[in-house]
């Protein structure tokens, strides 16, 4: 079922890697490949959050390494297809983002949408099932975290929020997050902002975690926090602790239920 | 990630079909096929309920043709492998199933459950995920109808009910079905009976028809109602027009809501 897989749609790194947490990073990626191109988009636009989450990748990846986790990341612009969406939202291939048009994506055929399905969605969430699949029937109690970013100002309003801390049907590990940055680190830390389920931002989370009932969070970070290499590194260092303890914290909860 | 799937895992069948219901039948089938065999059991242990849902496929297979829908059933039985079930469930890969133990299940080693899983679970799924993105992606506005079928007399108590009517998170359709067999057709007809999402018999609805937002709905038949191919004809030609009349009035209360 993967014949039409984009060769970039979907990256693992760290397979063998025993750690609880399955990271995955969606909008990992600004690349605009081949059949699509820059879909009518300036240099400036290709390069801005509208077209990937800056810096997420590379804290996501800095959080593996520090956790012994899985990774799966995209390859492809979010605007060619936003892997958090369902094929049939208007959000999954944007004709508009923020203040921007998005030339390629205006009114695009169904047979067009179907072929970047195939392309990127399809396979991207059939790899991010088959690891949680094989890390359940080993007995490996896996749970789902995914990595974003946010921009600081949205529509000419800024936002004063630094970690967002976001979960689907089960609050769980998300409050055990937010918990343990509030101890642990001074960052501005709010449950289910700037996003929430009800922005249909946990498409990834209801995929995979709910219906397999594995604990779940989606860490969004603002992005001037995560914007260079070193700042990633720094933001790895110390979130992985946050991640660890929540774990630990959650396991409790659960325990005590 | 389909590198492990084994030839049998799944069919499908009118792919091309318009209509839009996605029939899915995860018990089809009581082949017990190379490399797992037997699994210790008797010919009429094989042959029994516990094995498969017996009908299920022959009446699955009228309605996908009534309907002019497409079909995905599964090719192995549900005893090496119960597709309506997570890997780390101990129902996945049963060791007793009712009243009979299931020898060649006996504590599984996790390179064993992990086997079954990427050879049976993980490519189904698969294929019934990329079948409704692919409609989705088309705007072909998908439902998820499961077909099953349950056994009159379960551990020495007989079952009154005839037609179960069961759904996951959202009971639209189930309601909508309800309604229409019990309009026309003499069925004992139940919600939520003998089996309800509380008893994880809706796995496969939670995976992808509550995530995507579509509607869903899943037929358990009582076995003895769809016993011979006759049989399950003359209950395809009852059971089409209730599933055509429950998509219209679904459709009208998602209009009016």
């Amino acid at each position: 079922m993967t014949g039409h897989a984009h060769p970039l749609a979907v990256a693992i790194e760290n397979r063998d890697a025993a750690g609880r947490c399955v990271i995955v990073c969606e909008h990992a990626s600004n690349a605009f490949p081949e059949p699509w191109g820059a879909l009518g988009l300036s240099d400036a636009q290709r390069a801005a959050h509208i077209a990937w989450d800056p810096g997420a990748l590379g804290l996501a990846r800095g959080l593996a390494e520090r956790l012994g986790s899985v990774l799966i990341h995209a390859g492809a612009s979010r605007l060619i297809y936003d892997l958090n969406r369902p094929p049939q939202s208007r959000g999954a291939m944007a004709e508009r983002s923020e203040i921007h048009d998005i030339p390629g994506n205006r009114a695009l055929a169904p047979e067009t949408r179907l072929m970047r399905t195939e392309a990127l969605y399809v396979p991207f969430h059939a790899t991010v099932r088959a690891e949680i699949a094989r890390r359940l029937a080993l007995g490996l109690d896996p749970v789902l975290v995914t990595v974003h970013s946010f921009t600081p100002v949205y529509a000419g309003k800024p936002r004063a929020v630094e970690l967002g801390v976001i979960h689907d049907a089960d609050p769980t590990l998300a409050r055990a997050v937010l918990a343990e940055a509030e101890a642990r680190t001074p960052l501005v830390t709010r449950l289910n902002e700037p996003y929430s389920a009800a922005d249909e931002v946990t498409h990834t989370l209801a995929l995979h975690a709910t219906p397999m009932g594995i604990a779940n969070v989606m860490l969004e970070l603002r992005n001037d926090l995560i914007a260079t290499p070193e700042a990633q590194v720094e933001m790895a260092d110390r979130l992985a602790p946050v991640l660890e303890g929540a774990l630990a914290r959650a396991a409790n909860v659960e325990g005590a239920a």
